[in-house]
């Protein structure tokens, strides 16, 4: 087998990208997470100002997130829409508790909002940062990767686009070395994997505003006192069950957050961090003092298989 | 303040006991549990053959536990009654999920269960093995403890008893101290806490056999491997949420269990065990394992408060 080499990936792609597009438009939808951004800086590389890309503020991402990824979209000269679909998201989870009933929810809501953005611009090419894990999970029946269309028997052409994936033939540490090579900030091209389906993913049973801002403060204060890991993938999960505590004195039976913290290269497996105790305790003190309605921290101690990496 | 000496408190309890009974007789649910087990013998020395035990099956014991009290009470020579009662229990806990309302269920079958026997023995004296810490948390609203009747404002003489508590004024490892000076042998002295409510509080959601027999394997499987710790209490707990896992190459939407090890001297503070990961991944991996609906193990790391030691 060959040595990847971001640069000659590159270089053929760019040529394949220009004759899959010809003189047309192309829109990418940009969540800020590395295979999609990279996907969009390729593509900008092929076709330049012939791209639009899209931010969707779903209303389900990290703090902070939506402002850093359409700063750093405009930062480097890319034609960027930011939408703003927070209540149309939330309103399509009302109810909705089983994890693959919100991960149809959130594809279907995700490509009306896309879709009507490409025929404001008349654009049918869309770029997707599909990567080979989602292609081999999605077709092994682990997940329903929200970006495989085909594979899970969605004609994109149904949505009136065609579909654009240049990242679909590498692993994620080979998309990290296209984003170097390309000269993406690493703020990009080493960021954590982050799920299409955002923290939505995260918050097991119904999804709602106050719920996502939960393991939103949670998530913040895992990143924050794992800075120093370098781990594959660290983040927060609500759970739906309750558990009695203590606050002020008095009982709550209130909410429990889940650290996961994993070492990987590809996300096909991962195995569960040794994170020292006194880390865990720390995210555990802070979670329960910041989140008035958490009493409860658990670490997830499983590695990928048996488990997944996210628990939805 | 004085320190505390087994044998007298032995001495005074006796009399204590002796003339409170007369010549009535007694009854004494004995769970296995340190608390209930000690209270039973104590009783047994002051009024001997007077003394009936029950032992209750409410399908919420651990693995082995209910052929366990009985030979341990039998050989001790106390007159005992076993009581199955499992479909009583499961038929009141279908449809709950609420922890306190769990509780209550439990409390009122407890009582009724007890209560027949009672009248069937035309007995009217009942032994409690209510603690210290149990006076303090019940009146706090910490927790209903199913044993604190008169604290949560229930009379006992409505389901017909009179309540005798001697070791009310105990905390945990005074317990233990009588348990050793009356010759009990380690395996009760020394056992680890376990809620009178037993295993129904360890599966949060509806208590269903099917339910029970998974946290009940998950237990045994923590005991096992945490025995060389010697901590207040190793437990393992079932979510009512599920999680993606992959078993056998497939997705699976599956179980998730909870492993609780904690270091406490009287249960009413307590703090998370830093267990070696070496332990705590072998656990996650016997579970994951041995019980096939498991696909994800995760472990507490809140110190009581803000947490409590059970999760309901």
């Amino acid at each position: 087998m060959k040595l990847f080499e971001a640069k000659v990936f590159i270089e053929k792609s760019l040529q394949e990208i220009r004759e899959s597009v010809g003189d047309r438009n192309v829109i990418s939808a940009c969540s800020g997470g590395v295979d999609s951004t990279v996907a969009t800086f390729l593509v900008h590389k092929a076709v330049g100002d012939r791209l639009v890309a899209v931010f969707i503020d779903d209303g389900l991402r990290r703090e902070g997130e939506p402002e850093f990824v359409v700063r750093i979209l405009k930062d480097l000269g890319i034609k960027t829409r930011f939408i703003d679909a927070k209540e149309e998201f939330f309103k399509i989870f009302a109810g909705r508790v089983d994890a693959e009933e919100k991960r149809r929810a959130f594809r279907h809501e995700f490509y009306s909002v896309l879709g009507k953005v490409a025929k404001e611009e008349k654009i049918l090419v869309i770029v997707q940062g599909t990567i080979k894990a989602d292609v081999i999970e999605t077709v092994k029946g682990i997940k329903s990767q929200h970006n495989v269309l085909e594979q899970i028997g969605i004609d994109p052409l149904v949505y009136g686009y065609k579909i654009l994936e240049p990242l679909r033939e590498l692993f994620k540490p080979e998309v990290r070395m296209v984003g170097r090579e390309l000269g993406l900030p690493a703020e990009i091209s080493e960021r954590m994997p982050f799920p299409g389906p955002a923290l939505s993913l995260r918050v097991l049973g119904v999804v709602t505003p106050e719920r996502v801002k939960i393991v939103r403060q949670a998530t913040q204060i895992v990143e924050e006192e794992t800075l120093q890991l370098g781990t594959f993938q660290n983040f927060a999960v609500l759970h739906n069950d309750k558990a009695t505590g203590i606050k002020n004195d008095e009982r709550l039976y209130g909410n429990i957050i889940t650290v996961r913290i994993v070492d990987s290269t590809d996300a096909v497996t991962a195995k569960a961090r040794e994170v020292p105790y006194e880390i865990l305790f720390k995210i555990a003190k802070r979670i329960t003092k910041e989140i008035p309605s958490v009493v409860r921290c658990l670490y997830d101690i499983t590695d990928k298989p048996p488990s997944t990496i996210e628990f939805e």
